[in-house]
């Protein structure tokens, strides 16, 4: 590159873009770590997106109808923090830049969303943000439709890189977003054939052009490096009707000693080369310091929305005071006030009819009582809508012609679907939830983590949550992913025993604005165990005593889900024999381990032998069953050891001794 | 579609389809479940496969060089299930089909590869199969290089579905084999326009063609229905020098009056619909039988390969004897006799000399003595191969114009990668070990899990384990990691605690005939604790006293990989307060766990508080703190509860409390 004759066309904005390539590479120096041949690529696209066609005002990073920003390639994060530096985020001053990487900066290695207002997402599991911004345009579109346009209109813009598009969930994502014509969705690809292992063409040949365009996209093809190009690319993606791509042709570490290669991709630190690198940029200022006019410019550009802001406030403030509400409820995942007296009276309606339902149907019809008070809601599934029940009648399909739809059409993309579900809440203004089989878990795996860390309450409904799946065999069947959701801080993992169990874990997860939930639900029938109507969410304790012993209480079956209702009966056969046992359903384990020590004792006293019962991995019950009161010796678990097999539900129950008989067995084997 | 003009045209083809078409509906009726339509449509297609093109030798479906037949639309099993009956395979006589999905049968709801001979490999979790044919194609390559195309000459030939195609794992799968220009690679693409929430174009309006051939596939587009044209594109496929794929145009469940629906996609198990159904297919037999003549053409398809057979196995018999030894070696997956010693060695070596290395660097150099005695061996690293340590110098790189290379650059696919590498070891010849951070074990984990059930002895190089990756921050730092890989039924979990017990699990994992192994390793620097050399495999038995206790016992510390020279600094500063400390390195629970009591007593005896050390959540832990001879209110663990942080690792062990002082502090407060 010549790029001299870069500065000399367009001397302001090489200069503004210098700024980006400067912090990055004194803060990755400073840090000793990092990655600065991204940033100093993408440094000229992402000035012109920010100068030119970015909606946001610096001083208001929550306002609700900014353009999203979400950097996919979150390994050059100091693109992103060099730019809300510049343009006067006030949680960006230099010193946070001074401190990339350090503890307790917000310039933290990849950009993390619970650290800084204007950082929209979580981004670094490559892929990832590609993915998100797919649920970002969604919400935008059902915003929009329910909302108007004078208060919903803007854009998501992307920045990705080569491994962004390697990443399998990235085709997912470009599938729904092609499928669904979200034609504010722009995509700005790095196109600079460098990774980590060397030139992309190691590993990849793909013709990425051609990829996109038969997934549905407009795509064009500009030098990443030329302003203008840059500007009239951004102009034009604006006008499709279908999401667009812009292949952004760069040099990596642009104008370093690395450039061009997959050394560039990593931390430069050698300090004559950045010397040099700097001289080639005609930067020749010290070390972190910007000079006034290149940041008044970028301030400038940070004030530059603000115009745009206000008069959003005053459309907005016109806005019937009924939507009003409604919108910054949901912004702020406030549940409705009535939600918690129709949980109730579904819950006195379902103790009294004790219908035997799977929990899979029962959350159908909780989802039938909830949907029509929380226009927040949107439900889907993987492709698995008769088996998931997660389809309501009042929710509308989401679709090009009905974009106030709540009910999205996965298609056989789990992954794309949890990290597009992140993306709708981390948007706002929308509560997903969506499901496939609870084995599926493992295909969502990577956003399901992401919901948690990045503190988003996404509801999983995951059914067919044992070998009562039945026929479809083991790799249909989940043994070890009750452990695999309870293994993952911040994750609420329900199973719910019965109708109204189901419900209590829908209010709860519906409650949550920090916490994803997992439900797993059954495919087979189970009984109602709780026949006495209660109005406190028991579920909300993580478990309770449903019966008691009778007698001196010997045993204590503690079961979640379908197993709760098996407990019963060996607690029936035990009783018989005068053995008097407590049945305790334990519907949330993190729920439970957050009460105090005392209800946890009133639930799990100290002298009595313990049976867990799950039909699942013992991985993660022998806190409960070994700890708290317990004493090693007189407890005992009764589960899967191994994967299941290809036959009836029932008889599978039989053959792995899931059943009343050997759980009452095993209780007197421990007196 | 007019079925008359189909038989007319083709009176013999369309017996022979008719007899699956038969035997699926009659199957599916008879286990009231499974999925109809599929088998049906695609009827067509697998019979010219079968007839004209397939090599194999029913007698011997384990023959080294067959084509490979997957079925990646696994939930169509009964496609595969009635070939195999048709063709007089031994394992699937009559009452296999009519057990179909029953305890016990062969005939599993999903194909199972350790059910039959002649399933190569699991399917039903969609677009496994796809990309398991990668690694199948990959493994051919990589044989025919080693052995000559005498002895290695097949095609991999795979049916997938709509929903393969819309699982992300199948854009990596297929982005990889059209980088690699896997020629003897050939995808029928079952194009029904069905999936079960609806038409495909609910969800996905995809060009597959397009996007096939911007992956570098040369595809043809045929009526999946015409005997003619299926064969045709078979032949051209095998011609092409690039991978192939063949769009079918199909219809689901052609013939019934489900035809082209979401529900034939189902069970079809009215009766009335089944004669119908039967009448348009020409087909007026009773439920489960085939006339004498139309299984006496398909038994002579099952023979048409014996003389292909035979006369392969003179060529070989031709090869060198240390040739056939090794060829013979490595499909049983025996590692070399030299192994053992080799360990030994360079276990010897490393305790003379304690170096102090990361694990990830310990393993390759482990890596360093294995990889030339063990020429089966394949490494890889999704693009992370400086920092997994993965290849080593005599491997070569696995290239178009380098077959025999045994280095992969899987690029930024986890998941392709992993299910490749299944594909691989079910090839048969290869054993696969590849690398990513064990953060990324998340975007493998359908395909890790898979490793497991089919039994397959996968290794997984999975480094920078803990927070002790340090600045890259919560996105990259496993912490829920180790109880996930531990929560899944027959899967080894290393984590070696310094370069001779890496060396060990090497050992371990290399010799495992039927089980994957996950290595877990460091990041950072640790030091050898192991200073006195021991010929025997520690390791083997999961957990063994690394430094017993001076005085008195009253402490054991059990930790693993880098946690266990925290745990002897905690036991020097315990010792230094006279009280006697044992640690216990505990690199594999599973192999504990399978240790008989005396000798788990023998290492965890009673008596004695315990605290477990692992930079992990404590998931998992119970079993071995509270559990075995251990009691309630004496134990206690240092770990993780929550995610990490950016930040230099040092830093964030002393944030997070993972020290000496806290492990020697609460080993103290239990006392």
């Amino acid at each position: 590159m010549d790029l001299k004759a870069l500065a000399t066309a367009h001397p302001d904005h090489w200069s503004k873009a210098g700024a980006i390539r400067a912090l990055t590479l004194d803060a990755v120096i400073a840090a000793n770590s990092g990655h600065s041949g991204m940033p100093i690529g993408m440094a000229d696209v992402a000035t012109v997106l920010f100068e030119k066609h970015l909606k946001f005002d610096a001083a208001q990073p929550t306002w609700p109808d900014r353009d999203r920003f979400i950097l996919s390639a979150g390994h050059g994060s100091m693109l992103i923090y060099s730019l809300l530096h510049l343009v006067g985020d006030a949680q960006f001053p230099i010193e946070e830049i001074k401190n990339f990487r350090q503890m307790g900066a917000r310039t933290a290695g990849h950009p993390e969303n619970f650290l800084a207002d204007a950082i929209e997402t979580t981004t670094g599991p490559l892929g990832q943000g590609i993915a998100n911004s797919v649920g970002f345009a969604m919400a935008e579109e059902i915003q929009r439709a329910t909302y108007g346009a004078k208060v919903v209109d803007h854009h998501t813009y992307v920045i990705a890189g080569d491994g962004c598009l390697m990443e399998g969930v990235s085709q997912e994502a470009i599938t729904i977003a092609g499928r669904h014509k979200l034609s504010k969705l722009i995509v700005m690809w790095d196109n600079n054939n460098i990774t980590i292992d060397g030139p992309v063409t190691l590993s990849d040949t793909t013709d990425q052009v051609a990829r996109f365009r038969a997934a549905g996209w407009d795509v064009q093809e500009i030098d990443g490096h030329n302003p203008d190009e840059i500007d009239a690319a951004l102009t034009a993606a604006k006008k499709t009707d279908t999401p667009s791509m812009i292949a952004c042709k760069t040099h990596i570490a642009l104008g370093h000693a690395a450039q061009d290669t997959s050394k560039g991709h990593g931390a430069l630190t050698d300090a004559d080369a950045a010397e040099a690198a700097k001289k080639a940029w005609d930067w020749p200022h010290a070390p972190f310091h910007v000079p006034e006019d290149v940041k008044s410019q970028w301030e400038a550009i940070g004030a530059r929305g603000a115009d745009a802001r206000r008069a959003w406030e005053e459309r907005f403030d016109k806005m019937p005071r009924a939507k009003r509400e409604t919108f910054n409820r949901a912004l702020d995942l406030d549940p409705p006030k009535k939600l918690s007296a129709t949980i109730k009276a579904f819950k006195k309606q379902m103790s009294e009819t004790a219908p035997k339902l799977a929990t899979r149907a029962s959350s159908e019809k909780v989802l039938e009582v909830i949907n029509p008070i929380m226009p927040e809601t949107v439900g889907g599934s993987a492709d698995l809508t008769g088996s998931n029940n997660t389809k309501t009648a009042d929710l509308g399909v989401f679709d090009i012609d009905n974009r106030a739809g709540r009910y999205v059409y996965w298609g056989i993309r789990e992954h794309g679907m949890a990290s597009a579900m992140n993306g709708m809440v981390l948007h706002g203004g929308v509560r997903p939830y969506s499901g496939t089989f609870m084995c599926f878990t493992d295909y969502a795996r990577p956003a399901m983590r992401l919901s948690a860390l990045m503190k988003q309450p996404v509801v999983y409904v995951m059914t067919h949550d044992s070998i009562g799946l039945g026929e479809d065999g083991p790799t249909h069947q989940p043994v070890e992913h009750l452990a695999i959701s309870r293994s993952t801080p911040n994750t609420l993992v329900f199973r719910p025993a019965d109708t109204i169990e189901t419900a209590e874990a829908w209010e709860l997860a519906l409650t949550q604005k920090e916490t994803p939930s997992v439900l797993s639900l059954t495919r087979q029938g189970l009984p109602t165990v709780r026949l006495e109507h209660k109005t406190k969410n028991l579920s909300a304790q993580g478990a309770y005593t449903l019966v008691d012993a009778e007698g001196k209480r010997q045993v204590i079956l503690i079961a979640t889900g379908s197993e709760v209702s098996v407990a019963l009966a060996a607690r029936d056969l035990l009783q018989a024999d005068d053995i008097g046992t407590r049945v305790v359903s334990m519907p949330c384990m993190e729920l439970f381990a957050q009460q105090d020590d005392a209800y946890r004792k009133r639930v799990l006293p100290g002298g009595a032998v313990r049976v867990g019962v799950e039909a699942g991995v013992r991985q993660g019950w022998d806190q409960w069953l070994l700890g708290e009161r317990g004493k090693w010796g007189k407890a005992d678990f009764v589960g899967m050891d191994s994967f299941g097999a290809s036959a009836p539900a029932e008889e599978l129950f039989v053959k792995y001794g899931i059943t009343a008989e050997t759980v009452a067995e095993r209780a007197k084997a421990l007196l």
